[in-house]
């Protein structure tokens, strides 16, 4: 069976899923089953309050009113495959922390997979819960599950390769590695090589995910002082730079030489936006080829053979999440073949559930072509899937092209 | 007197000067001459093992070679002159840093004004010895040099208020502030709201030189395991970064409200090329317009009676070292009211002593208009300058408007 010629096939390369806190608890090795008891009402509290100071709390609540049993689909497998089902959208790639602060992974396991405030024993204990969990998930569904698995892979490179090994076993089909490393070593250090290794042996793309920033810069240090307000702006601040935070990896594999030893080694930055993506490439081939005004600083090229613009285009993808037609009218300089477009669900800020109407919104009228790149054939060779496969649901819920020309 | 209607006032935004380390000693308050004494082979050594890991001290000393009467330029009053003569430029902002690494003011004073290795104390030591000496070096030449107080702000404010007071009496004609600002408190801070006034008050524009990023995230921990590379490619990484912690500062001071509350203050972004201006412009229109996408993160805007990126455009210019042709034919987007030409003369990556070659290859054929107010006319605006003490040298040494057109 081929694809339906008059339907889109459409797949989120940006989905999250994730159990409610409490239930991760028989997920986790017993041996950290007390450590979880003693940690949940802690991690509650935290939640809940940096809930009030970053996230407004009634506006998620607010909206989460009344969608309940649909929002249920960030770990129920009939839930989920009904709320994509009326999205139309085929398949996903499943990133944790479902709704938000309701269902991180417990000891800071999560997209952020930041290193504060945890340990290596309990934050791979968490990824592992989750990830137990998640493979479950997927085989409800696997044809529509793209599972990815929490890797933290700053403490340990043996742990992380072994981690992704196991991952790979149990049908994940991609990895999540933190965009900050914090005091650890940065991406471009020859530690993690086996890293890369494993990854592109298993055809495992990596995600960064966007998120995570230095925030103490944002809300200064504590306390302040008497009648000095220090955070104004914040969070302008915040959304202002956290695309950069999230490319950081990429400039530091890059120039480090890291696609230039793996050619197949395939990297995805999520929900960042793309309207970066011009002008760092634009960078980083004037960086590349400019003489005069970096000789003083010696060589930083000869070990690569192709410009870092180029790498990009062969082993980057950007996972476009609720892409505004801005960015489709950007295409071009972007690259039409970098862009996989995501939903976000169940996130407020994502597209569902209005989904099919903010495609047209941004898709309308563009060359057929593009369309079925950037919405679903980009993530077919980069997922590798089996187009067969997804067809049938293709065929039962997927946009209909003609809707698309107004 | 009236400007020249033939040749073009050129004011380069960025020159540096400063005496060869060691004869700073007299211009140091005499109760930190010991310590001066003391410091001086040890920042001979850093300087020299700085240069060994970052800088390519063959290439420099090369391209010195035979020169040397020119680069005296950095600290003599008739060898300025004559160089700046020579290139057709007639005046400059000065910066610190002459020769680069030669010419650096004692205790951790420079344009970078990095707080580690130093105290509060020697810090303000240095940077007074090296305005001292600027200020008289100013006075040799007043109406040709924009001399810049380096300020070390972040240690405390009541210090720099009153730094910036003296510079101003002095007859130094703007500040230089770190952009990097380490651990304390950033610039959206409400402690920083004096130095706000007083630069505001005084019309002293602040500067952000180029220069500055976390180099320890490039070369990684130290020392590297046993047959592991750590730091290949950390030059590239640092020259594709580097215009990123340069723009921080001012990404803080916009959602910060800073210019809200103080609408004539000026900043000067120097050295940290204009590429990256369109997209930042464009995405801080953006965050302070999309509603959707931001929603859940609470009220970042209503301080703000403008979009930042207005505020940027009224508050903020760039200091356009060596500026490239390719961003010559973007000054429509990056904005032609923004643009302040430089040849950061003395050092090797900049213009000099190629400089009117350089200004034809980049301006050649483009309006009267735009070349006019990128070389000299923003500059004017910027400093407040007196044109018509400047009329008389531009009639002797600026370059000839005919030889822009083809």
């Amino acid at each position: 069976m081929s694809l339906d010629l008059d339907r889109y096939l459409v797949i989120s390369s940006d989905g999250h899923a994730g159990l409610p806190m409490e239930d991760y608890r028989e997920y986790v090795d017993p041996r950290f089953r007390d450590a979880f008891d003693a940690a949940l009402p802690i991690q509650r509290a935290m939640t809940e309050s940096a809930a009030k100071s970053f996230l407004i709390a009634d506006i998620n609540e607010e909206w989460r009113k009344g969608i309940e049993d649909d929002l249920a689909g960030a770990w129920d497998s009939d839930a989920r495959n009904r709320v994509v089902d009326a999205d139309g959208v085929t398949a996903e790639v499943l990133f944790p922390d479902g709704v938000t602060e309701m269902n991180a992974p417990p000891f800071g396991a999560g997209f952020s997979l930041g290193t504060q405030g945890t340990t290596k024993e309990l934050q791979w204990a968490g990824c592992d819960a989750h990830n137990r969990w998640l493979s479950e998930f997927v085989s409800q569904a696997p044809e529509r599950r793209i599972g990815l698995a929490c890797i933290p892979v700053l403490w340990d490179i043996d742990l992380a390769v072994e981690g992704i090994r196991r991952a790979h076993e149990d049908g994940l089909r991609g990895v999540v590695f933190p965009p900050m490393w914090g005091e650890f070593a940065p991406y471009h250090h020859s530690r993690y090589n086996p890293v890369w290794e494993v990854c592109q042996d298993l055809d495992m793309p990596i995600h960064f995910h966007s998120g995570p920033s230095p925030i103490q810069d944002y809300f200064g240090p504590m306390p302040p002082k008497e009648g000095q307000e220090i955070n104004q702006g914040a969070v302008g601040i915040y959304i202002c730079e956290v695309a950069i935070w999230l490319a950081r990896p990429v400039t530091f594999m890059l120039w480090g030489g890291v696609f230039e030893n793996h050619p197949r080694l395939k990297v995805a930055l999520v929900e960042g936006t793309g309207i970066w993506v011009p002008e760092y490439l634009q960078l980083l081939e004037q960086r590349y080829s400019d003489s005069h005004y970096s000789m003083k600083l010696g060589d930083y090229r000869s070990h690569l053979s192709m410009s870092p613009a180029d790498y990009f285009k062969r082993n980057v993808r950007i996972g476009a999440s609720c892409m505004p037609r801005r960015e489709a009218d950007m295409r071009n300089e972007i690259g039409v073949g970098t862009i996989m477009w995501g939903t976000d669900y169940p996130h407020p800020e994502g597209s569902w559930p209005h989904t099919k109407d903010q495609l047209k919104e941004t898709f309308h009228d563009l060359p057929e072509q593009d369309i079925a790149a950037m919405l679903g054939e980009n993530a077919v060779s980069f997922y590798n899937l089996d187009v067969e496969k997804l067809a049938p649901i293709v065929a039962r819920i997927g946009p209909e092209k003609a809707t698309f020309q107004q």
